[in-house]
């Protein structure tokens, strides 16, 4: 019997300066990987030190987190690059991320664009074949984490990359296997019940059921979780709860 | 007999984005190792692969080169910074660097600190052991450049790094072996010929006449040279000529 | 008779720190209004300055030229701003440029968008009012400068302000009146006479010939010239001749 | 019989981009003048609109916080600046937020620079004289706020500009009237009604006792105040009460 696991990652390392931002040491106890800003969209070098430490003391794996260069937007905003801006931009925080895991004695383990950046690797083949260059040239056993069923999944795969497809417990999902635009009413399940039970479907059956009725398959490597409110940290224990009474082990993608 | 060898390193890779600075392609051809700024006071992401490129492509020696984290002030200004900053600053940018070397399928040879922090690390020794400590944890097999006789030599030497002692070609020294302040009205040679004389002199000999005309010794591993302007070209080109005519091999200082 | 004029602005103040772009000091004797940056997309506060002054002294019309803060992009790259964001990033600039302008003893004479932004505004009817109310709340006596017959024209116009409309010598025209994409083949003019003979139509007869041969009306207030290069320079030179031996008056279109 | 005021400022608008930091709408109740953030170690384009307008509603007397360009160290760290430099900073900053200012149908009363240039113009004649030249070149009718009896209150006095002497409660006094340096063992006072006690005296006195037991001359014009912890809030509101019942008048230094 093949076991069936799922990865509950968080994003973490986001905070800049004198400002703090988000609960990473609590967060850490609960997630399998961690991705860590690099100084581009949220955090700086003493951040990436400071909790690349934690990560390891904690058992998490570490995962970069580039995103565009907007520390006032956080990374969220739409912005116009080119192929070659998005590759290196990537190379650059990889490198700088992959540093800190270095002297602490540790080895990255996966690369998840972030806010902007994610969304537009999801539906651009340039730019998610940009990333997923970028990820394989730095180093080819590293884990490409995207949106499931996206563009980035399937450059990662042309790239020879591990993939990590990421899932929404709290989102919904059109008959065609994208996202519901948040704009959209339906687009947000505010009951976390009913949350975790899509979760647990799509982990042990694969399959999610669309806006309009249909089940549609998808594959759920990854769950992304937030620890930001204590509302968020008390689903993501119950939730991981949940997982583990149903015989769903919940541990880390590895890197080859 | 030994043979006697000078490394002439010059500071590149310092535009950024649509602002160009420098000759770079031009200074390739005639130093042996490149310090490329790395994107904190000079220099981007996309200005570093292409400046990497290049330098491999010329068979130039990579160095990292940080900076203060002043774009405004291009690194120049002294800022009051913590041990820890400085160390996790050098930390974050040699990595970034070393991303770009890599997947050019170069090795990152050196590193020398930029403009203040090259001159902090000459006399303070809390900044000087936070750069030293840095670069041997990112790998204990790259050089340092530091100031000859400066604190940062004798840091990298506690780290158990290699050293390149770093001699001036147009400046003039104090008794001490301190460079001669550049406020003071003798602290620039303006006289082409003297300078080279000079250079050719701490070279062969490890001897420099200081301003009250005593003889001091000076460890010359690495001559900095500047190419921005025509004459300075011309200037690294005679240097060049005459220290090959006087049976000085112009090569890289190698790291471990 | 009714006077035939026409203003000729360009960018100007857009070093930054070290970086120097441009040659101002030789622009400002051939034009009649300076756009200034204003530190997001270029510009610091000393070019502010020093820009400025140099203008005030040439007299030549001051304008905030404010850009979406992005350095590395030179502000030329479109982001996902909102209209709250726009107005306030205005409001910004170009009261940190008044503040120049105000020291000097001189006036701000208008406002004009830059790169990014300004293709925007042209475009979005939500960009241009953020804009248009933006200067208009700094000051409603300010000349707001957008490309001819555009949503910021027509958003300036609404906001009670004076609109300069923009045309271009270099650029060809679509039949509906906007500019041919860089993309396309035919969208830029090589040929410098016959980039000169349309501006001419264009500023005395308000007729520019359309790619597909009609030929369609079009206000021209105010030319954008570049200095930067020396045969543009030139061409401004032999433009500004055409244009006084033809009975054009070169001059800057006053705020109220 | 003269009457005896004090004004209550406090440093807020220093949030930026997602960044919170802060209470600034619960701080705005208790003091009297506000202290905001440019843009350059704190505070947004945007933040700086809403924290104007807040500022305004409760009618609280707005001042512009300038600081020296290091939003990743909070503008907390010494640079080397020239004079020429931290005249163009102040400058900038106080224009922009005059604007906002400005469109609110507000007017800018004073002017108090920020953390590390707040010390070093308290020290330093240079930096002192850039920043109330700086003043007094955008409106000489504004405030100037600077520890009391430092360089910065001589400038602004020969620079014709009113000067606001700035107190502070929790921090004890040479007997040449400089503060004790915070690295001093008795540099902070930790008791709150000591504290309170001492602001009376130097309020309604113009006398605080030195480390040293010397009574020294004092002038106290406005008293800087934290909100940023619900203690501190407390604090101000019981600081507060003493100082009226003991017949002080809470208010701020206007402008001339």
């Amino acid at each position: 019997m093949k076991e069936i696991t799922i990865d509950l990652n968080s994003d973490i390392g986001e905070s800049f300066g004198l400002y703090t931002i988000g609960q990473d040491e609590l967060v850490l106890d609960y997630i399998t990987s961690a991705n860590i800003a690099c100084g581009y969209h949220a955090g700086d070098h003493n951040v990436m030190n400071h909790t690349v430490k934690m990560a390891i003391e904690k058992g998490v794996a570490i995962g970069a987190h580039p995103g565009l260069p907007d520390l006032i937007g956080f990374g969220r905003r739409k912005m116009e690059v080119t192929r070659e801006d998005v590759y290196n931009m990537v190379i650059y925080q990889v490198s700088s991320l992959q540093g800190f895991v270095h002297i602490h004695g540790g080895k990255l383990n996966h690369v998840k664009p972030h806010g902007a950046l994610f969304n537009m690797a999801a539906k651009d083949p340039v730019t998610a074949q940009a990333i997923a260059s970028a990820v394989a040239d730095v180093d080819p056993s590293l884990v490409l984490y995207g949106l499931a069923g996206s563009e980035l999944i399937r450059a990662g795969r042309e790239s020879g990359l591990t993939v990590a497809e990421e899932i929404f417990a709290d989102r919904t999902y059109q008959p065609d296997g994208t996202l519901t635009p948040r704009t959209d009413q339906d687009a947000v399940i505010h009951d976390a019940d009913k949350a975790k039970r899509r979760v647990l479907r799509m982990v042990t059956e694969g399959i999610v059921k669309a806006v309009d009725g249909t089940e549609i398959p998808i594959n759920a490597d990854t769950l992304c979780v937030h620890g930001d409110e204590q509302q968020a940290l008390l689903f993501v224990q119950e939730l991981k709860q949940m997982l583990l009474e149903n015989g769903v082990s919940v541990k880390a993608v590895d890197r080859l």
